[in-house]
């Protein structure tokens, strides 16, 4: 188990794009969702992973993560998620001793760009770069469980 | 991805006691449940898996189990369950070819035993042994989400 303590904000400007080192095509699919636990299932590229979310806490959260067979991923996205699947670009960009990642969603949120940056704990400072807009941690519709919710609407 | 395509079973007498090979101890914890599809925790003796399991159809349905470290098992056992926990003593009963379980729960459903076998397909034929009774396959006051239920009610 890890804690994932992150802090998540919107965009001000495209600069960012220009320095990402690498980036990821995800699709997150939403198996389960109880209490503010989600249990999610996530391909980065062709690798699948199961995972269990805790409740937040503050910034701070419990996350169990697994990697699973590809072809156990996709049975599970494809049949297990009644339609609840997010698909995003990850892009990768280091600034200031830490990893950014910012995701451009697909479909029903394109649009949509947010900014991560994950903590090794909730006071730890970091530096603001100059794209960064303002902070969205903990505002409930920018949270997964949420554009889930809006995607399921708009594809049913 | 496995199949499963199980029956399950009262019993007659208690004979099958002294045709047990092995036993283990059985904790499972409920992380989530959503139309009809459940995400478990599992503790067979020290031995900790997470397992998706879809909705039924007919006798079958997807599974999907993963082997996970005890100290996470652990963790999502005790912390993210929210009590939905069952313990039972599983047997295990050589009969015809198969080998049949027998689950003598405890706690709030201490009295309940119920014999399951998993076949190879939903028409395989299989012999009965004599201290087998009613059958209970699907019935909903014996499928493990029930259980769970009415566990939490109990201890709340």
């Amino acid at each position: 188990m890890a804690k994932e303590i992150e802090r998540k904000f919107l965009l001000s400007t495209d600069t960012w794009r220009e320095l990402a080192t690498h980036k990821v095509e995800i699709r997150d699919g939403l198996l389960a969702f109880r209490d503010g636990r989600k249990i999610r299932v996530r391909f980065c590229d062709d690798k699948a992973t199961l995972s269990v979310k805790g409740p937040k806490k503050g910034l701070t959260r419990d996350e169990f993560e697994y990697e699973i067979p590809a072809s156990d991923g996709l049975a599970l996205l494809e049949e297990h998620c009644d339609g609840a699947i997010l698909k995003k670009t990850r892009y990768f960009i280091p600034h200031g001793g830490y990893v950014w990642t910012v995701d451009e969603f697909q479909g029903v949120h394109t649009g949509l760009v947010l900014a991560e940056i994950e903590l090794p704990s909730e006071d730890a400072e970091f530096e603001k770069p100059t794209w960064l807009g303002r902070e969205v941690s903990g505002k409930s519709q920018y949270r997964q469980s949420s554009l889930f919710k809006k995607h399921r609407q708009a594809t049913k």
